[in-house]
């Protein structure tokens, strides 16, 4: 076994290798952590024989590698490595969603073209076996939609702001002075990080290679307090939801903030704890939760797969692919959903008859409105939802308010799911 | 591929195996349904070509039989079918709890010698593949703690009382006639169906076969309407709980109705839904839920399997027995928790200090104590609750004061979970 990688997840499975050097040796047989590939191996780390040390390059060449595990992150060189290692037959584990997501298509057809073995369970939900129950344990189900929580950064904002009332900038501090926030939020809070996550999702549960590329997402940046008091105040959460729906040959997929019932098991999920709702034909609605990140759950869902590699388990993809080749992607603007809109207006005559007037020249219609009694000429949150509207619909009449000039600032936007 | 039985999931088999073959067919190759056996074959049966119709004898000796499926329950004669598929190097899938939890180490033996592969992820919570998240899932953890509703007669009458105060008998009625309960629900409502998932549970869970004998079990019949009103009032809510602890050779099971938090996402789960809370040493605490019975979500769990023996994968039981064999079970009156009881006494002077003396007697301390005002002499519920006690003493105390000529009715006495 060799490890690139020696971030916080690189640590936990060396650690884990060693701590539970027994338990895998009974499930795999005997193994040798052979090294552990870093920049710069010249510098010593902690903890690590400085005979480990190596380059990516040197770790791949050796031939006594069978298993690679790869924790280095990110897209390239991250591809080329485990790319090499598929083609020279070894298997390979990886916790990388955005290799994965960023890189389907052709990870699967190296997949087959080499035979090689490619386990994947970390990348999604850390110690959440999500992926393997997508695959194996709904086997004969068609799965037909998938909601998840899957970035505990945004759940722990969301939360905070909810429950304390914070601005999203006071609780992405909070965030990030607890450790539930990197010092860069910006792949999570702009819900890249989930829709890398949605692609491999949908991937297992389609049996087809399905790209991030495209994929519509929207992140948490402009929610505001008063959104989350709303929504609070009216039987609802928010929730950045990644959601795909399968089922004709068409997929639905899109990461954004959601309004959900608080009667739905899904919003009772809080801080930094992930969540998955599957739905299969059979066996109908399920719900997974459990600690997405972290050093150890990572790890341990990373030594989990090295141990079935060990073992000479097939890796996910048991779903095979549905005929009819990859399933065509519905434009966002064909979405149809409720919707929650929230823009903050100067109250002056006129401004509740041309929102209205915009939303029905878009053929929307308006399911409740709201607008709190304010000093004539002031600042006053304008709240309504709407009847289920096509996304295309609303984004064009939100489009058409933007140049008003008694808009105080941007519209906040979110979808309701029920 | 051969069927054994022919009630609901048995029917459920046979459709899927029909309706699901070209899926079953990319995944695990051609394959032929060579019989279905029933008591009588000369009675005919919907749906299904008399030529299928056999007897479970006829089709063990069937030579084109290579995996069988014994969804027709109980312990024997389904005993014997499975060992004998299973000497006879048959691939078995089963979806009998009561011959999994009563014969576990007989089938763990026969396992063992014959080299048989058993699949049995329907025996527990129906469709939710939590037996497969046990065993491969959390492979690299150590598990501590599995709490489960894994009785959805129960759930669904536990609700009921709750959300419409109806007695035990009331809901009891209700869900037989919305066909959640059987016509005999003795093995639901009284715990015996928890327990012998439960044994199941715990033997992936450790690795050892555990057995179903002799695990404290009590059923939710003493309860009442006022017990559940209390708890809600409470901010909590009656769950009859599967609850194993996992750690130094030791394990706590059992089985009992349980005060949970509603903070707890276990609480949440309402009417017929199954749910199974999973702790390990490196992920922390999981939760699955979903809908645990019904025909359509346990067939398609033994179709799952189907499949995976079709497709020559390896039966659960990945988890290596750890050394010192099996884990001793910490008899119950040794286990610790917070207890309620809800007496029913005729108001009179001195009940108080008579049931207070007792527990002190018994060295349990009282955390809460709630009697409502009545006329005197009239019947009234006492309501306390203790510290930390072990259950031994609560038991004893109980019986101390079940003699006592003001007790109206016999105490309801329900250990409590943080």
């Amino acid at each position: 076994v060799g490890v690139i990688g020696h971030g916080g997840v690189g640590q936990g499975v060396v650690q884990l290798l060693e701590e539970r050097r027994e338990l895998l040796t009974r499930i795999g047989g005997p193994f040798t952590l052979v090294g552990v590939a870093v920049r710069d191996p010249a510098r010593p780390r902690e903890g690590l024989a400085p005979g480990l040390l190596t380059t990516p390059e040197a770790l791949l060449a050796d031939p006594r590698l069978d298993v690679l595990v790869e924790v280095a992150g990110g897209v390239e060189p991250a591809f080329r490595w485990v790319a090499e290692a598929l083609r020279r037959g070894k298997a390979v584990v990886t916790a990388n969603k955005a290799l994965l997501a960023e890189r389907a298509e052709e990870l699967e057809s190296l997949r087959r073209e080499s035979g090689g073995r490619l386990f994947c369970e970390a990348a999604v939900a850390g110690g959440l076996p999500i992926l393997q129950v997508l695959d194996r344990g709904l086997l004969a189900n068609r799965v037909v939609r998938v909601e998840g929580i899957l970035n505990g950064t945004c759940n722990f904002i969301l939360t905070r702001m909810e429950r304390e009332r914070l601005s999203f900038a006071e609780a992405l501090a909070r965030a990030q002075a607890l450790g539930f926030a990197e010092a860069d939020p910006g792949l999570d809070v702009s819900g890249g990080d989930t829709a890398h996550k949605l692609a491999v999702l949908a991937s297992l549960a389609t049996g087809h290679p399905v790209s991030s590329r495209g994929l519509f997402t929207e992140g948490i940046e402009k929610l505001t307090a008063f959104d989350l008091q709303w929504a609070e105040a009216h039987g609802l959460r928010v929730k950045l939801l990644a959601i795909g729906r399968f089922g004709g040959g068409r997929m639905e997929l899109r990461v954004h903030p959601t309004l959900v019932p608080k009667s739905h098991l899904i919003s009772q999920v809080m801080d930094e704890v992930n969540a998955v709702a599957v739905e299969g034909d059979l066996v109908g609605p399920q719900l997974y939760s459990g600690k997405g990140a972290g050093r150890l759950p990572t790890a341990s869902a990373v030594v989990g797969d090295v141990a079935q590699a060990l073992r000479g388990e097939r890796p996910l993809g048991a779903r095979p692919q549905e005929e009819g080749g990859p399933w065509r992607v519905v434009p966002m603007g064909e979405v149809v959903s409720r919707h929650y809109v929230h823009l903050e207006v100067v109250d002056r005559p006129g401004v509740v008859a041309r929102v209205a007037g915009t939303l029905a020249a878009h053929g929307i219609s308006i399911a409740s409105l709201y607008q709190p009694e304010a000093a004539h000429g002031s600042q006053v949150p304008l709240v309504f939802t709407t009847h289920p509207a096509p996304d295309a619909a609303l984004t064009r009449a939100l489009a058409g308010l933007a140049a008003e000039p008694f808009l105080a600032a941007p519209a906040v936007h979110v979808r309701m799911e029920a």
